[in-house]
């Protein structure tokens, strides 16, 4: 709309109905996304079909769904975050074909999926039991941005035994996000031995003196294993992200 | 310069040498600040005459004198925070007309300033004899960008009535900078005694469970008095900043 | 009251009935606020005619109410802030003709406005949805203390594009209120476009490191925009005043 | 008892019953409390009369007054601190005679109270109503100990008329306890007004950057008044103790 | 003088040179101090004696020697606090009766003592041999205000029988100021074997998690025992004072 | 079971049906438990019979119930912990046999228990009656895990007659676990008076500045007693199964 | 070594010369390394070409040179990071082709460079100038890894225009790393301007409230926008390696 | 000296020269470490051989060398900690025989070595080579209290085939003390090795978000291992007397 303002301006200026001097004055106070923000915009939903992200907590049932219907008429697809079960069977209701994650609590709707995804996958490795609703989130979120995914649990550091008779899935791994609570341990050593980039979300899991995640924030973020990066604590929607933009650009995306 | 390269578009269009479709796409590679934000600088510069500011802490003497030259030669005016002694010395080598707080720490160069200030000044309250740098600071910038300026010292709370002397000068302001370490509890009391805007600037003045100004700032981001807006620990500049633009609405600026 | 037993003891010293040294004694047990302090109120009441505030929260229903009615049969006006559903309806019941905001929870009576308010508006920005009932009790707190409120929605940093469509609104602002939750760095971006006092209103929306809106809070103090001022995290009261303040100001209040 | 063993022990001796050597021996594995400590303990409760302390808080209410009872048959006196409704009207129905602040959540007993307190009061000062209760418990726990209590409300620093109007009764006061939250800075106005002791209570009074009483705990501590001491958040008891302790020094006790 | 405005005036009145409704307009305008507060200033003044206190921390040594010169000849009593050796060496050569503590890091000049101290002691008592400095101040500040001192060095709480051997000191004290740094448990200890006040200051000893002395100030404030009261890490000054008011109200002060 | 595929390669190897070259290829892609760190495991196992732990918290009692099931058919002992009444039911339920501590919410199952223990006891210490939880998850964790264990209760430093008395019962002990909220001293003054390790347990009772037990924690963690150490805030099952190990080495095991 | 002590059992185990049962007793005690862990590192080392990192704060000139030393001779290229000027010079002293990034204070050798590095670069934004020494890091590390290194220096989001001018560069990104003090807030903007991963350095640049960088790393942790992970304060290397992992993918690395 | 004052009190009271009743008395005022606290002292010193303790930092070079003469006169034996090189010089100019080591910064004294020590050994693990002084400072303590050390270094976790290289030594354990800066994930990985004690040293070594040794901190006391407990920041001393206790144990110390 307001790409066809300014394009009527340039007419009305070709034209001689609008002197450039005044031409000059009116795109002062024209809107700036007509110009370059919108494009960047344009040209990543062109390219790669992101869905629109909707953060459930906070919002009522009601707010969700219709700020869902309203995403899906233009765009058809959208991904629903933090969604507790009352919103969960609301939008199931709403729309047959979403695909709800209850641990993860995610709601996905992408009524015209692009072909197969292929390519390296996101590995995405679990200290803990405890850590799984964080992970689903992540791994919902990855897969709902093209990228395929692949789940590795309950490698916590004080069996290594375990993490290492899964070396053969990282090797794989075009991105691996690592979750877990507590000491927040795993990406380090998960970082020792994969070569890709390595993603890790704290978690919220433990007691005590982990502060409600800060322990493990503050270990990852120390972490002695160089190309480890770090999102919120319970980020699982933001470790996804991150992780599916990366093998994106293995893919060629 | 921007400016012209849209005026010569814009005229190309008139002229018919330009298409408006390719004048469109020319325009989305325009640099943005042609247009809207640049606008809103020229505005402003016109207007109120504010100083460009260089903070020297981190930068050496030589990097701020180069810095301070090119911008005197564009504009005749800056400010120079956090300058210590060195850099003072030098800068008033340089620019002999420079005003050296030394006390403060800010250098001021106007060559043209505009008629004397008026209307109601910024009061700038300090706690204790230690606060006197930071007020210092604040006291410069807020003359600096065009403020009249009053000075009250020593007037802590645990001396209710030095404050209450003071009474007169505080029911003329136009805003009041409160500047106080330790506890900084004197803002709620300023705030009690005035009906302006009060800005709090808590020091790094104390020992112990100061914590290098954080007792001061949570005491007075907790203020029981309604009004008080707070800037960070030792922000003298940015209290002056903000009292200046206060007291130029007052005086219709 | 304490006025006329002043006037009454120097009529009596008039009189000869007490003796100079006798008045002496007696005055310095005399209340100070017959002096200093309490002129100093009167003035403002006078001049401003500011509602008296009352902080419901961890206050009952009746102890709200009761406290209300007294102020109201004197001044006819007041401001509840922190008002849940229950105050709400009580409020409402007793006092046909006061305001309740539901989002931000305040309820306003005034049964004797002032004339219109005119002048430069408050513009409240807010970040994201979540910010909106702080945002709410910053613009009816505003609007309570005698400013024009005018709201922009919804314009967070990460799609600046948004915000950029606001500048017409902003630019004639006599003073900014900035609610955001999260990393809080909208102040630093409008700070940037604006040259009126920004204040800035962290709000506890976020989770993990968010640390109850600690993370906002800090990013706001160290905004690396000149003129912006912080209150406490959620206070959208603190903001309001604060700003009516300012624009009260420019109006020549 | 122990006394009794260790009389039997030195009869032996002196009966040459036991040899010094074999004495000395088992006199190494007495209970300490025999001797030295147990003689302080006895001292102590002879003198004042203090009653047994009972944290109702984390206990059921059956527990309660089942620890209540036996110190009751012992002594007769007893103090019980944050008990809620239910602890409450249990102690009241078990003894009738005892005293039950619902504001403060303190039930005492004292069956043979001693003659009427005299000398300096304990003066309990409340910055805002909501550090009412806090102020009670501490009200409640000087009286069971012993002291005169004289209160003074809502006097908060943000509107000092108050405070000063309060004077005559700071100026009788044998110790001062001044109880407010959010920024804690009455201690600091009110020790600057009188020359005894000031004990400074913050309270959990407060939102956001109050952190649950922290900014008001380190504003008093870093108080720049001098002969200011502090104890815990919402401590009213333990500034109770502290403040009957003083007093009763006064008394000659 | 103040004073002698304020009995002018009322003389004015009283010979009808001054109309009583003139004189009360001119009563708005005097310093408060002039009435009340300086009432109660001049009382403590003249009641106590107590030296007015200069902290030279943060002063040049020619400020520290100006302030005092001043102060020496008005009262003839000062007490210096965390004066360094320059300071120290320069107020000896100035004041040759000062009394220079150089542990303590205190100077204190009283050219008229009034007659020698008596009644119960301010006991001081010091975990460890790094806590001695910050002893050394409370008992020269407790000295200077007036209060007897005895001090109990290196008792620890891993070594109790040392504490034990100074239960004698203990039970004669009238105020007792315990120093620790560390996990500063020992007025826990301390308070639970007088009955007396006791005063805690934290001190910086220690390393690590110690945090400047923050798990010495956290640990005071939790004590279980009652009674214990608590000043800012290093703060041996403000217990000194607070320890001395105590005493002096025990000697009917 | 990869020890059976171990031993068949190497025998493949030896009759000649796998090349030397070719079985190096296929060890790289060994899972590692099958060789070091799975002896170790095994090793332990074997002579310590130590129960498999489950975590209660964050469980449903469903998912308890089945894998202690598991875990009873493999091995016939499991220690669950954290573990709330309808967890503690339904396994009581289950396992006729199991041992529930209804206090420190554990359920101990040993189907067959090894001859009685022996040696020195583990002493678990309690400053206050609030802390008796966490000490009893401690000792039903030590026993366990095969270790004595005696306790003593409600010896807070306030009382030190109270822990003296019990100076025969820590002589004997292998191992000290204390367990203390508040400002958590006890563990030095314990530290002072045994020889044998001690292991400190902060509890996160308390209020106000004890931050969740944040206050015992560093006091512990800056314990001036040699030979302290510390767990987690309310980990009474690390410090038991810690405690289990030290006096394991005493018994030779 | 330990493959051909691996391979030489097998041959044995071959010949007939060692049992298979003696066999699997011996791999129990193998080095682990010589089976997977190895293969991985071995696997990594020949793709990717990446050199050894020397991180040289708390290391002597003369350790860090012989371990340099040491690496040349095995592998021709090494990166040292935090080198000083001491460093630096020794370091070029021995390694005359070394590339010592004064700013950035890195050495890096690469005696057998491989062919030019091509493909998506690594784009470094800088919020300030005093951003550049962390961000040179950044650069100096992503080149070492192979990377193509992009710079925008001095965007911050106080003058939105000067990142808008960058779109052009930011849009060829395959990473983006976006370092930032203060606030933090660039990382933010820039999420939301680029559909690559962006990685967001906190620095320590700042003062007051910054609390050495604590503010930046809370905000880019809350970060609005979608996609950004976050490293260490001022660890300009970590980002450095992570971003060449992720452009190395685009390469089919 | 008090025991002897003991024995004649009791020979007195054989031999009638003192009535039982008056030696009772005479006992209450009896300095308590005559008896049970002193017993236990004497019993630890006879048993054990440990030297005495001096933590050099924050005293002068004489004070030290001061006390260790009187120390070792008394008991030909001392521990100094935190010795700086002059101290060390000073003290080994002293005591000829003393063994500094330079690395860990203590100086050990032993002028009657008991034969040598056998047992189990204490074990010290570092993850990089910055931990060396404290390990260092760890190990020359264990080995003052008369325990094997052996130590393995350099096993961070990002490089885990280094630590499985380890195993061997680790299997002979009797205590393992695991220094670890960063992120402080060593000891969890550790812990799930062995089945004996690991204690925990946590070291400052590390930047930005490692906040002096926090996030190590917090890692530890989170660890997701059993049977780790942990010690303050750097405190190596405490580490290895804790160790060296445990191992006591293991011999039939």
């Amino acid at each position: 709309m307001n790409r066809e303002a300014l394009e009527l301006l340039l007419t009305d200026v070709a034209a001689g109905r609008i002197a450039p001097a005044d031409a000059l004055l009116r795109l002062r106070h024209f809107p700036t996304e007509a110009l370059g923000f919108a494009a960047i915009d344009h040209h990543r939903e062109l390219r790669q079909g992101h869905p629109e992200v909707v953060f459930a907590e906070g919002k009522t049932v009601d707010q969700v769904v219709e700020i869902c219907s309203r995403i899906a008429e233009r765009s058809g697809r959208f991904l629903v975050t933090r969604a507790d079960d009352s919103v969960g069977t609301r939008l199931r209701e709403a729309f047959a074909e979403a695909v709800w994650d209850t641990v993860g609590r995610t709601v996905h709707l992408n009524s015209s999926p692009s072909s197969e995804a292929t390519g390296a996958p996101v590995v995405i490795v679990t200290a803990g039991t405890s850590d799984i609703p964080v992970a689903s989130e992540a791994a919902s979120t990855a897969a709902a941005f093209g990228a395929m995914v692949e789940r590795v649990h309950d490698v916590g550091v004080a069996g290594l035994h375990r993490l290492v008779a899964a070396t053969d899935v990282l090797s794989k791994a075009g991105a691996v996000v690592v979750v877990a609570g507590m000491e927040g341990a795993l990406p380090s050593v998960v970082g020792g031995l994969v070569d890709v980039p390595v993603i890790a979300v704290p978690t919220s899991v433990g007691y005590g003196a982990s502060f409600g995640g800060l322990a493990a924030l503050l270990g990852m973020l120390n972490s002695c294993a160089a190309g480890v990066t770090v999102v919120n604590i319970d980020n699982g929607f933001g470790a996804g992200v991150a992780a599916a933009r990366i093998v994106a650009l293995r893919r060629g995306g």
